[in-house]
This record gives C-alpha cells, sequence and structure tokens, in this order.
C-alpha cells in the first residue's frame, strides 16, 4: 500500500513537472507561448527601467517607482529560475548551459545592491536572455539563420584565436616602442600599458585621438600601423566568410524542440531521442 | 445608346490613361525618356537648392529666388504624384510601393513647412527619388547590378537581423559597465544611454574622441570592445560575400518593363502577363 | 632617284624610331632596362625632393639646390615625352593612354608654377608614373596578380557605383536631418553641406571627432548612421570577393609586350597580332 | 685506438647533443615538454616585468627586484640560445630562421641597455617567442589553423604588395594636394609629409582627428577619400577570402615534427626523411 501510494505521488509529482516544463521551457501550447511573450515583456521593461534610472534627472523623479519596479521584477524572474531548476530532470545541465548562467547573472546585481551600492545597474545582462526572442517566437527561419551564424562562428574559433594571438603580440611590440620613440615628460605616452592601449586603438582602425603620436617617427610608425591594421582587418572577414560558405553548404534543418530530460537544443527533424542524453523527445 | 456612349467615353479615358501612364511610367518612348529626364533634372536642381539655402551667407543672398523655386519643383511634383495615381490601374499598389511612399515623402515637407518652420529642409529626402536613375536611363547592366545587389542583402536580411540583435546586447551590457567603471562627478559616461552611445562609436570602429575611458580597467574594457568590434565586422561580411555568390550564380536577366496594372518591375525577358497581377504586359 | 632616296631616308627614319620604341618602350633589352631603371631613381629622387621642400626647416637649407634639381629632371621627363610621342606610330593612342596622361600631368605643374606660385607641389602626380614599376622590372608574378585585381575590379565597377549612388543618397537625407536636429547658434553642424561632410566621417566609420553630436537624439540618430555604416561596409567587400574568385578562375597568362603601333598592353602569351589594332607583335 | 677513441667521444658527443635537441626543440618527451612550458612561463614573466617597468609608480617601488629579475631572465635565454646552436647540425639554418633571429632580438636588448638607456623595454619583442605556444601544447588543431592562416597570407602576398604600392601612391598624391589646399600659417597640414600622415589617418578609416581640414573644399576631397577608403578596404578583404578558400581546399594534415638536422617544421605525417634536408625524421 506505501510503496503504491509512493508511486502515485511520485506519478503525480511527475506529471506536475511535465505541466511546468512545458509552460516554462517549451513555447508550443498557448500556455508556453503566454509565459514566453510575459517573460519578454518584463526583461524589456526592467532593461529599460535600469537605462532611466542612470539618468540623473529621471531617477529624480521617478528614483523609487523604479526601485519597487525592479524589486517586483527580481522576485518573478527569482521564482521562474526555480521553477526551471524544479521542472527538469537533470538540473545541473541547464544550470551550467549558457542561459542557466544567463538567467542566474540576471537576478543576482539586484541583491548585490544590497551590499554594494550602484552594483543593480549590472542587471542590464538581463539583455542577454533577449537572445531567447527567436526560439519563442517560433521564429523558424531566424532560429535556423542564427544556428548557421554559431555554427560558422565556432568552426572559425580556432583561427581567430591564432589571429587574435598574433594581434596581441604586435600591439605588445608596437605599444613598447611608441613608448620608447614617443614617451618622456608630459606625453600621452606615459607607460607601456597605455602604449598598448593605443595601440589596439590604432590598430583597430577605431582612432579616438585622446592619445596620438606627435613626432615625425612616431607619426611613421602610427601609419604603418595604421596600414597593417587596415590589411590585416582582411584575416577574420576571410576566414567567416569561407567558413560560412562551408557552413551553409552542410546546413540541415534542426528543429526547436527542448529535451525534457537535459534541456538541450539543436535536434534533427527525424530525431526521436535526444542525441546528448537519449531520453526520448 | 447611353451605355454605348458610356463605353466610347469610358474607352476614351482608358486611352488617355494608357499614354499618361507611357510617359510617366515608362522610359521607352521619346515622350516618357523626355520626361524622366525632366524629372531628374528637377530633383537634382531642388536638392542642390535645398543644400545651398542652409548655408547662411547664400541664403542671405538667394533667400527669396529659392523659395520661389521651392515652391515651382513642389507644385510640379504634386502634379506628378496626382498623374501617377490616375494612370495606374491599381492605384493603391503603386502608393504602397517603395517608390510611392518616397513620392510622397518628397512633396510633404515644403507644405508641412507652412506649420513646422524649418521642416522643408527634409526635402532633401528627394534624393531617393534618385535611385530611379538606372531604371529611366537603361542602363540595363547598371539596372540588374542593382537587382542582384538588393537581392543577395534580402537574402542575408535574416542573419543581418541576427547579428545586429547581437550588437544591441553586446552594446547595452557593455555599456552599463563602462557606466560603473568610469561614470561619476564630471565623467562623461554621464549616464547608461551615453555610455551605449559610447560603446556604439567604439564598436564600430567609428572612434570620435568626444567620450573616451580615462581610468585604467576603462581602456582595458574598451581595448576588449575594440578588438570585438574589429572581429565581428567579419560577420556581416561573411553573409553578403556568401549571398552574393549564391544570388550570381542563380541570376537571370531581368527586363525593365512596369506592369501597367499593378506598376510592379522585375519581370523575365520571355515573360508576356505580370507574375503578380497576371495583367498582359 | 627622289622617290627612291625618300624611301631610304624613311626607312632609316623607320629604324630610328623602332630603335627609340624598343629603348623607351620595352623592358627586354640591356638598353631599355637601363633606361627604365634610371627614369624609376629620376621619379622616387623627384618626389622625394619635393616632399622635402615642403618642410620650411629643410626648404630654407636646400631650396636652391631642390629648385635646379626639379627643374633638370623636369626637362628630361619633357625629353622623354617628346621622344614618346615620336616613337609610337599611332602617338594619339599613346597621349590618351592612362600612362600618357600621367606622363603629361607628371610635367606640367613646374611650368605652370612659373605662373602660379606653389603649384609645383602638385608634380607628386608622378608618383603615379612608379605604378610602372611591376611592368618595367619585369616581375612577372606581380604583374599577373596586378591585371587580376584591374581585371576584378573593373568586373565589380557597375555594382561599385550603384553602391557609391545609394551611400551618397543616405548621405545627404542624414546630413540633412542631423542639420534639423543639431543645427543652430553655435552648433558645428553650420550648414546641409557640413552636415553631409559629418555624415560621410561617420558613415565610413573614421571618426575625426571635429563635428559629433551633443544632443540626445543626435546621439541617437549618430548610433543607427554608424551601425548601418558598419553594416553595408560588407557590400563592396562581398562584391570584390566574388568578382576576385571568378577572375582568378578565368585567370589567363598575359606576356608584358607593347604593341610598337598602338602601344597597348595585355596581349597573351600565343598572340602574334596585336587584339586592338592587328599590327604584327 | 686513436680514431676509435676519437669516434667513440664524437659519438657521446653526438648523444649529448640528440638529448639535447629532443629536450630544447621537441615536445613529445616530458623533459621537452617540461622545458618547454618553463620557458613560456619565463617569457610571460619577463614582459609583464618590462611593462609594470615603464609605469612610473611601480618602477619606483619595485625597480630594484625587476632589474634583478630581466638581468636573470635574459641570462638563462642567452644561455638557451647558444645550446640550441650548439644541439643542432646545421646553425646557420636555425640561425637565420624566423625562430632564430627573434631568440636573438630577444636577449639583446637588456644588453644594449648598457649602452643605450632605455634600450631595455624593447625586450617586449620578447612576446614573439609566445607564438611558438601552439607548437609547445601540441594543440594539433591551433597549429594546422595557424598554418593554413600562414600559407593563405603568404599566397596573397603578391596581390597584398600590389594593393599596398597603389595605397602609397595615392596617399603621397593626396597628401600633397591636401597640403596645396590646406596648408598656409598655423594650418596643421603643415607639410607634405604631414599631410601624407593624415590621408594615411583618414584613407585607413582610423581619424584620429589631431588633424582634420577646416576649409570646404578641404573637407570635400577629405570625403572623396573617406569614400575610396572605404571601399577599397574591399580589395585586401577579398584577395584573403579567395586565397583562404583555396588554402582550405588542398589542406593537408602536417605534424609537428621537427627535423634534427636543420630544424625545420612542416612534415607530412607520412613523412620519414625531412623534405627539406633528406635527413631522418
Amino acid at each position: 500500500m506505501e510503496a503504491k501510494k509512493s508511486v502515485e505521488s511520485k506519478s503525480f509529482n511527475e506529471q506536475l513537472r511535465l505541466k511546468v516544463h512545458e509552460i516554462i521551457f517549451e513555447a508550443d501550447t498557448p500556455a508556453g507561448k503566454g509565459f514566453d511573450v510575459a517573460l519578454l515583456v518584463l526583461i524589456v521593461l526592467s532593461v529599460v527601467v535600469v537605462m532611466l534610472e542612470s539618468v540623473e534627472s529621471i531617477a529624480h523623479a521617478f528614483g523609487t517607482l523604479f526601485l519597487y519596479l525592479e524589486w517586483i521584477v527580481t522576485v518573478l524572474f527569482t521564482l521562474e529560475y526555480i521553477l526551471r531548476i524544479y521542472a527538469i530532470k537533470k538540473p545541473w545541465n541547464y544550470i551550467f548551459s549558457f542561459y542557466g548562467i544567463v538567467d542566474l547573472l540576471s537576478i543576482l546585481p539586484t541583491y548585490l545592491s544590497l551590499i554594494v551600492a550602484g552594483s543593480h545597474f549590472l542587471v542590464t545582462i538581463r539583455a542577454l536572455r533577449l537572445l531567447r526572442i527567436f526560439r519563442i517566437l517560433k521564429l523558424g527561419n531566424y532560429l535556423r539563420q542564427s544556428q548557421i551564424l554559431v555554427l560558422a562562428l565556432r568552426a572559425s574559433r580556432t583561427k581567430i584565436t591564432v589571429f587574435l594571438f598574433a594581434v596581441l603580440t604586435i600591439v605588445i611590440i608596437v605599444g613598447s616602442t611608441m613608448y620608447l620613440v614617443e614617451g618622456g615628460e608630459g606625453s600621452k605616452f606615459s607607460s607601456i600599458p597605455r602604449s598598448i592601449y593605443w595601440a589596439i586603438v590604432t590598430l583597430t582602425t577605431v582612432g579616438y585621438g585622446d592619445i596620438s603620436p606627435t613626432t615625425d617617427f612616431g607619426q611613421f610608425l602610427a601609419a604603418i600601423v595604421m596600414i597593417l591594421g587596415y590589411a590585416i582587418i582582411a584575416v577574420p572577414t576571410g576566414i567567416v566568410s569561407v567558413e560560412l560558405a562551408k557552413t551553409e553548404a552542410k546546413e540541415a534543418d534542426i528543429n526547436t524542440i527542448c529535451c525534457p530530460n537535459c534541456g538541450k537544443y539543436g535536434h534533427t527533424h527525424d530525431a526521436v531521442y535526444c542525441k546528448h542524453c537519449g531520453h526520448e523527445l
């Protein structure tokens, strides 16, 4: 008797969990879609509130209102985070996934602001949650295109890392050389780290002009750095172009279903079992 | 008898309409070509006049002349707009087409300037009408090449949207972080929206230098944003390159004929009927 | 007798002309190569002299020497120009070719400086003559690669023109809008042409910062322009990438022989007659 | 007897040399790997020390410590350099290789600082030694990807040179024209070399704003230069994209083994003998 009851109650518990999972993680049913849209609205609202709060004149007028709003949204997000952990079979997979970490980081700053004043401005990290929008709104084409982009960027990762490593080496050497050439009393090239900052500003063609060479030889070196930066921007561009062409070629249709067991996405249309944990989809 | 007369008059009306359509919408007959060239000259003239009017010294000398010219051109354009609506069978298709909206926006600012002073400077939107130049001058190759460009950009639309969305998320988060790091009394990072403006200036490698980080940590963060911006410019570039290559491959010859019924372009050389509304071309 | 003599003298004249043609236009014989190298040295020398002359402290010290040098080089170049016209059968083909115009423009500024003071600084246009270097030094691979580049750019010409036309339209409209938004007493957006200059500075991501928006709405608009400029740089890049790939595919070996009749290049290795005028090569 | 002893001693010497070669040049054995990791740590340490030394406040506090550290590292690197020459059969191949020159340049500045004060800041050239990291850590994929990048860039070399030559010609002509247009009393376009510096800053879209045109015609010319720079960045990008696609296509697996005779890398997996000198691998 006891065992049976335990099974039944477990079964009820299981059903509740499936229901919650459906509402929170899927966007196919009316309840799930409603939940997701409400979530998006809340995210946008809370990001806008934090932005406005940083504008002094607005903060003076609506400060208290903004404070209430932020705490309400934070409490709601906290509840949602707890429900997400409850609803999924293997919570750790969710907690350490990209979206799991983003969801946690979205609520921490407000609690942190009780200890460190001002830190609640960091809640703009919530903007990252907006990236769910393509999946939530079932914008199939957008979802597939963004998956192609992510795949191509992932395939370019190694080459881009090598490229960034080479760029880092260049700016260190250029920065120290400019420190020797331009540095001195009253110069803005006051240390090697600052000169490296200048080298990055120049190589990436940003060119603030807050630090700029004044000697003839310094300007000559700077001109070489600029032309170098102008030419090597071709490297990441070429890398991504080639990878994107390759990725497009082997592109496969991928659906938007989320595994109820491990919470991962990226299953093909003909998949019956999760390719990550083997659970039925 | 009455019915017959009505048919005849309708037929006359119809003929007039076809004639007007030929002159205004097509560029194959001498009359049509003459009309189009006159139109281009008027557009260039009126845009140049508005530009010069904004230069104070010139406006002092020729203000009244410029005022007359602008009103003359505006009245002519208004007449043309009315004739365009009259000449086409399904006017709404024209009114809500890209060129229809541009044509309307080209005349509104002058009338608006009677109410809101200064708004007539917006007539430079007429410059958009110049985009007709390729079709009007029957520069076949230019027309085909611009259609390839438009097709490739349209095909990239989804990926570019995803990319811009990701960029927006990045600048929001970077902007708020910099506000926390650099903000404070007398800092130019005076609010999150202003910091986001700085993040966009930096990420796109524009780099005005009107706002630039002064603390060590701020400069370190800025350097990361610059390198990020320098690297991710590869993404739109790669997208457009791949789409352009694909579009070129399936490029088909398209003529410059405009449907007399719905006013749409883009028909292939062997088309006898409009592919949009089925009317004979 | 007379006729025969005339033929002989003509034949002698012809032989002289062929000899001069060989020395000046070809780079295969020792005499031709020597002439070309001497020419390059003279060009570099004269460009460097003009640059140094513009530096006040150096001009004070060596002004007279520089003046003599410039006149010597100019007279030599004038002689060379006359000989080129003499040596080729159809002089007008040379005179109106790219190199013919550059050669003329290289000597004009010095003569012009007799009338308009300062205009002799324009002799730096001689730098364009340096572009002959690849052909002169028989750097076969460089020559072929630069021909591929030129062919790809020529094939992209139409699309790039359409693109530049669209960019022009955008900066006109953006410029006038910013004039309305930011213009006013003391603003740096003092007229539409100046605002268009700002729009170009921003859209091309140059970003001097000599003019930058100060109002909230102005900064918002500027941010949109920056992101637009950041995204549409993908268009010319994509165009050139695609054309370059196509050009490489159909690349054919092209030699460096110059037609003795019309002075044009670009003949294939198996060509016996000039493809432009039919003269034997 | 003598001869035999000589052979034996030679053989012992040879064995020692092979052992040292294994430790210093290879990264397959524990000893070799340990050596390489220790080397990387030393390089990073010494680069960081030099950077911090340039920050005045830190230099005041730790100046003497930094001096000791730099000399210790330099002596160790000098020993390593001597051992490398000793361990390889054909030392000149190593000495004139890219890494050989970098290794020498890494120790010279410290010795030079005994003669020329301040020159020891140039030891940041040691950062170049960090490029070994991919080979050392046996990051196979990174190594192969960086080889693809290097191959593609080498294949683009000729086209890029032609491109840079054309850019150089453009900035010389643009610079002198702007000197004529904007130059004069109090102008920042004070000489042609400085105007060329401005032209490079503008064409590469860096745009410091330390020098910017103030006259109408100067701004008009600058706008043309900007649009030119914005458009021609497509050229290097296109070149690298095309070459990268070609290189990827013919990519072959290459291992990380170093020839014990000539010290060169780049052997394929099935290679038994060095393809450069024929020595057994």
